[in-house]
């Protein structure tokens, strides 16, 4: 039974992934969230909480993160915010959460980002240049930082109902992915060790989750 | 006679710089500016330019960098840009520099940075947390990619003339250092390989700036 630290648990993708994890028998999640009054809706699901702002004190995160087997890093602050806090939560809010596994020697570290969180000329293109900035540094932070890390990097998102299916190849050349897809890439690829290090790029496609997660 | 490419050369350091290694008998200045009315002002000096965007295409920087001995990156976007430029310029800018300089094995790197970029507590404090994170993103990228760096960090930097002296310890306990000063430092880190692979801290103080860096 792995003791996952959900951060961002209250997010979309992080509210299916802690469903998700708690269903599951070889996950045991516990949600790190922002605000009191999002509690309730974890303690409903039996799911234990750490409430902690990312842009806080690092020894906060610190303490949330001690004694669990994994980190999954899946929190934003959301396009209606100031590119301040795509700064201070994007960028430097990820990386504290980084160093507080470090410390606490969590090796195992999983990251939400984006497609085309590599390519400047997509960037330019986005619209959402900072954004992406904060996201590849975000990521090329983890590539460094001594973690057992995967990147998890889905293209638009959706929230219809997940298909189960992705494609790894040419992802840029599909639209979109659920929701639900990405958070079954993120249990997938804890589950699946050959994930460790590696970046994952990916769309909604024709490919069972755990088959195209086990060929990466 | 080490050829430089100083980024940021129409900033108050980078004019201050440009002069002091235009002047020296071991350094040959090439001027990085944005707009094509800055020019006049090289021109005038002898010194020659490159008209290149830190926002632009990373080829250009490349093309700007290829065949010189020395980058310095002294940019900033100022105080009265957004934060979206804070990303933009200040970090990642910053880092197409240092990825430039590596593509061309320009190994020598001087960056000028901010007293306190390492000290999230600081950030806090400052009023300016974003700039912060930005300057410590690309610092802590340049530690990792490969170059021979110097860090330069200046406190609170001023226009008065230089007194050709500073501390390099409990910097923080002063208040400020004339811009001369720090155009100063980098010119003696660069003619002093002891200062490869270091971050220099310092603000005003009574050691001479030469006897200062040889001792870090």
């Amino acid at each position: 039974m792995k003791k996952v630290l959900i951060i961002g648990a209250n997010g979309k993708i992080g509210k299916i992934l802690t469903n998700k994890m708690k269903e599951a028998e070889d996950f045991s999640p516990v949600a790190m969230i922002r605000k009191e009054e999002q509690k309730s809706y974890f303690k409903d699901l039996g799911v234990e909480t750490k409430l902690v702002s990312l842009e806080g004190e690092l020894d906060d995160i610190e303490s949330a993160v001690k004694g669990l087997d994994a980190v999954v890093f899946t929190a934003g602050s959301g396009g209606s915010t100031g590119q301040d806090k795509t700064l201070t939560v994007d960028l430097d809010g990820a990386v504290k959460t980084m160093e507080a596994a470090k410390a606490n020697e969590v090796k195992r570290f999983v990251i939400v980002s984006a497609l085309g969180a590599d390519d400047r000329s997509f960037w330019d293109k986005s619209g959402i240049k900072p954004y992406y900035v904060a996201k590849h540094f975000a990521d090329r932070t983890l590539k460094t930082i001594g973690l057992d890390y995967t990147i998890i990097r889905p293209g638009m998102l959706k929230d219809d109902a997940g298909t189960g299916k992705i494609t790894l190849e040419d992802p840029m050349s599909a639209e979109s992915v659920q929701r639900e897809d990405v958070a079954e890439v993120i249990l997938t690829s804890l589950r699946q060790d050959n994930t460790i290090g590696k970046v994952i790029e990916f769309n909604n496609g024709d490919k069972n989750i755990e088959e195209a997660v086990a060929s990466i």
